[in-house]
């Protein structure tokens, strides 16, 4: 089932995607919802973030060959992960399937893209063991972490680096019928594939991340967890467009403007 | 004005105190209230968290002291912030007022206080300078950025160490007429003063913070800036009471318990 969240008429709602059209509900997938006799085209509506997180987790290095080019080019040796150390993410920084993508007016070249799954829980959750932490997971969407490389190095956080507005795009629906091996990212600039990789690959999964999390903390419907990327990104310039498809769920496809330009 | 979020007869809402009194008020500080006629005393409800944060920022290191005792712990040298660089914290881990601190069965015996002051912005704000940077604040909490140190050396990230369940209590309300520069924070352990510290001495204060971030990012009603601590924390174990003062907005006061005996 694809759960969108969209805006026709000035009003906002949630849907089920079927093909082209969405069924319109009452309610949202977290509360509980009904099904309503409206309908729409999908190329009728805005479509919105499919959510606003309530805590808004990611996984910073989360594929060996990611971990191994982005020491490199430090030129510092790469520290590999030994444990799921999830990390945070920005709700200011969150924009649509569609919207631009703003690069500050005092940027550098090194602004480049970071495909991810983002997993969104649906159920609350403590002390899952790893065979039963998926069943917290309502179902999946995608992520693109933009990050001004930088500002990733000068910066003691990632505010600036990955978290001024704009910066990351997700969506554009979520996919609840998932088989995690057998999915691909492709991420796409201007058309063409510039990066390819086994979603799956990760260091540590889904499950083995939500495991060790709800060791600590309570999951909450609404949290979303973003997985990591793989692979290298080129620097990214006013009027490219990005798309991240991942296999099975969809593609979200974000245009790069400069803020002078269009912000 | 004090800004109380409280439940009564299973019922949360929020209200404005007076001395001991609650004018129960219908809406919210933020998207606006009514008055209503219902009085509650104080002590016949349960404070809630005045807010569940949209983004949950907070300041590391924004006190010399800390800084410079923090590195002397681990043995490496200071490294004293030279920009307003704001990090993050998870909105699972907020308890209220009076809620217990529940230290997990594998920590360590460093689990330790912060006692910081914490601003919620009450108006969108972006590109505000300096001057006019406070005029997105609602008002004032406090915060006990609750830390386990080992986990603080030892993970890649700050998700266990300081975002574990109940490791971030917050309240007792929001204090809205406040002289930052008159503020003094005094944290007492079982009723002795551990802490004090005069609360504005930070290294960078809540105007000079709003502006440096709002370069980049909007800053929405409900998001929280918690702004750092000073001093040094003695350890904390199962029966202890904190209490985090801050002169001219009250005391969040919370008992701390083990997992084993209390959760």
């Amino acid at each position: 089932m694809r759960w969108i969240r969209f805006t026709k008429d000035g009003k906002t709602n949630y849907g089920i995607l079927e093909g082209q059209q969405i069924l319109e509900v009452a309610g949202d997938p977290f509360a509980g919802y009904e099904r309503t006799a409206r309908r729409h085209e999908l190329d009728a509506v805005k479509i919105e973030i499919p959510l606003m997180p309530r805590t808004f987790y990611c996984a910073g290095l989360n594929y060996t060959a990611h971990v191994i080019e982005q020491a490199e080019r430090r030129g510092i040796q790469p520290d590999i992960p030994t444990k799921p150390d999830i990390g945070y993410r920005a709700q200011n920084a969150l924009i649509a399937h569609g919207e631009s993508v703003v690069i500050p007016r005092d940027a550098t070249e090194q602004v480049q893209y970071e495909g991810e799954l983002v997993a969104v829980i649906g159920k609350q959750a403590k002390h899952l063991s790893e065979a039963d932490a998926l069943s917290c997971v309502l179902g999946y969407t995608i992520g693109n972490d933009v990050s001004e490389r930088t500002w990733q190095r000068s910066d003691r956080t990632l505010w600036r680096a990955k978290n001024t507005d704009t910066f990351k795009p997700m969506g554009p629906w979520i996919e609840t019928d998932v088989d995690l091996d057998a999915l691909e990212t492709i991420v796409r600039l201007n058309g063409k594939p510039t990066t390819q990789f086994r979603t799956n690959d990760m260091l540590f999964g889904v499950a083995r991340f939500i495991s060790a999390m709800t060791r600590y903390l309570t999951l909450y419907p609404g949290d979303v967890m973003w997985m990591g990327t793989d692979g290298v990104s080129p620097n990214l310039k006013s009027g490219d467009v990005v798309e991240v498809e991942i296999t099975g769920i969809g593609t979200l496809r974000n245009p790069f403007v400069s803020e002078s330009a269009g912000g």
